[in-house]
């Protein structure tokens, strides 16, 4: 694996997911493999769980992990060709990400959008000028328009909380928030759920609809309701507006997800990526309920990272 | 050792400085005991010595150890149960607790009090979140109301410098500061030394008293000089007001410590935690004088570390 | 080697840049040397190359690398001797430095000057300070005055570039920048080429002339062009006034380094230590040209870095 930014990069879906189960249940058998190698996991966002279970991956492969917090231990960076740099930056992402390149054998960046160009945040130019300059093999750690990591780890939680034969209808739904946050992790994990074996359904008030290249095969409805009904997943998320791009259009009164809510649902277990503002997007009651699932996504963020670093290792 | 926020978490005193002391002769002994696993060491506030040498003693252990500062990295933490996250917080301490304990074996956290609410500052919320929600064992690196990694250590430190068969008298001094400081270091090293083998003077102006709590055992004035004849151990520290909480009462001319005070002592060697304010809580003079133990101190941090992670390793 | 602050500290500089070439071909050859051992990286200023190209150097040795960014995760440290520490600075180097003298086995410091005293930032108190308390090996990872493991990883790109057998010709070429920066990369490139076996022309407007200490040997011209004949590396870097010290004389117009410029040289390697102002120092171009070695200067300098550790690892 050459690079890992969405689901386009993952050859054989099923395999993944199996790899990083198994990797859970040996998470030091592939030690040696990371040996004498470096990674660099480059920041230039906050960062919890995606630093400490990347990072942790790294380790259980053996690899030496350094991490950067490029916004505040070094400088700005420029990413527009051909300017004349009297200006703020100070190093051009050319430079930036080639140097980083020497150093490291694999590279993670995080780099979130700023929510005012939708057409410049959707091009992703950080990263890709990440990857073309690097010229090593570059994982996303979340970036302007998706967070695969996460998205895989969903799907490994997916699949290890899928006790019947049945294929499990999978609801995401938005959820009301204080603030403008990006699609990514929406995005994402509609594109996942896209390629997987499971019925997704798409709910959010009017105006949220997601960019449609990730939405495909899904059904969407504006109606909470009638998606939860006999839902085996709920997946809580709130996202800004794609339409009326970065935009709060509601404050979603009525959309939080509760347990009077998720009587309508199979017994549907929940799912959120974390940090989640409690009492805004979910319930103390769910949080803290038996259909949770947030914090085994946590955990299984390691494995999804160390199945991705696994086979970047095997290609280098 | 399931926890190490105060001597209370100690079961066999004299065993565990046994063990510092004899991690200092052998500091890779046991350098398999934590292969293949985490320390994740969090910090809400700055750090120098607790940083470095907890991360070192994680190191000679064999242990992979992240640092995060979640203060400058990360995200605000809400405490509160059962608010509605609509303001500044980000995450609840409930799930970033429970997350880390998700990626770390052992987790080591800082938080300072705020000397704004002394009842809320003496619940130690957060560090008992923590525990709560974690599920690994928790060492304190400095809490609201102890700093028990620094306690150890002047006791191991006071262990391997007595010389005489004698009981030694250890007198902790307040000394002026320019601002305030919480009680911490001061209630910790008080209530360690009520429990070792010792005899222990506290004295201080008027106003300065220590809670209860950590002091029973201790002669207690308010006159420097008398306390100060035939002293074997001299700990110099300033702190705020447990009175008229967080509180400077008085500048406190004339309770520095100089060579002129010393001279009333046993010749005695000379304590403090660091960082020092020179020339206002202790003379250059005596710092770097013969008497100065504060450089032991801190070499000693990683030996007491050492011998709580490995505790705690063992019963894992 | 017990120090490394500036080329007085190497003792066979032949011997040193051929033991960093030699590191570069086998960087895991002496994997054990570094076990057990501890290395401290101390910022008190940004750093990218420096710090990764130095923290993966010490990985490669085996040591355990401990970076702090003592001005964000730390605080202000005192450096005027028996001052009355009642302002804003909370520790003494003294004090700190000798704390990570006990946590360290070798320490690496970074601590850029404030351009405003020149005689007070020539005297490099910080790093002597932290020398003489530390009482470990030190390394400079940029000071006041100079930038050694950029000079040597420099002087490694040049040996490993020089394909004839004829003394190459190297030109110091002063470039225009948008605000001062410190005169140590010049200082040090200078002071570095005048005892390596090559030619040293430095050119530069008026005003900028270095400090005579660096540049004996070396000739001085003002003409640009005329120091370009013939040139076969050509080292681009601003630096402000050492006269007026830490002043910006001149916008610098016509000063950057463009293919034109480059025709004059003999086919010239162009250098530069990055970070660098893109179309300000040096035009696209020429960074993205054949001739640009800036790449392979980043590279080396973790086997320069890894060169200067090897021989302070054999020395403790």
């Amino acid at each position: 694996m050459k690079q890992f930014t969405s689901i386009k990069d993952v050859q054989h879906l099923d395999e993944l997911v199996n790899e990083a189960l198994a990797l859970k249940q040996h998470p030091f058998k592939y030690k040696t493999l990371g040996e004498n190698k470096t990674l660099g996991l480059i920041f230039l966002n906050p960062s919890l769980r995606t630093r400490l279970s990347t990072q942790k991956a790294g380790q259980n492969l053996g690899m030496n992990v350094i991490v950067m917090n490029l916004d505040k231990e070094g400088w700005a960076l420029e990413t527009q060709e051909g300017t004349i740099m009297n200006g703020n930056t100070v190093e051009h992402i050319k430079d930036a990400a080639a140097v980083m390149g020497q150093y490291c054998d694999i590279i993670g960046i995080r780099s979130f959008p700023k929510l005012q160009n939708r057409e410049e945040d959707y091009q992703e130019e950080l990263l890709q000028q990440f990857i073309k300059y690097s010229k090593v093999p570059v994982v996303s750690l979340e970036s302007a328009t998706r967070h695969p990591l996460q998205s895989l780890a969903d799907l490994v939680t997916i699949t290890e909380s899928t006790t019947s034969r049945k294929r499990p209808k999978v609801v995401l739904t938005w959820a009301p928030h204080i603030k403008p946050i990006p699609q990514c992790v929406a995005n994402s994990f509609a594109e996942w759920m896209s390629q997987a074996d499971v019925e997704l359904v798409i709910t959010h008030p009017e105006g949220y609809e997601l960019a449609d290249e990730f939405t495909q095969g899904a059904t969407i409805t504006t109606n909470q309701d009638e998606a939860m009904q006999n839902a085996d997943f709920v997946y809580v998320k709130n996202w800004s507006s794609y339409r009326d791009y970065g935009q709060v259009l509601t404050d979603g009164a009525g959309w939080m997800l509760t347990n009077e809510k998720l009587q309508q649902t199979n017994s549907a277990r929940v799912m959120h990526c974390l940090p989640v503002r409690r009492n805004v997007e979910l319930s103390d009651e769910i949080l803290e309920g038996p259909n949770s699932l947030v914090l085994e996504q946590a955990n299984n963020r390691t494995y999804a990272a160390q199945a991705v670093l696994k086979r970047m290792l095997e290609a280098l």
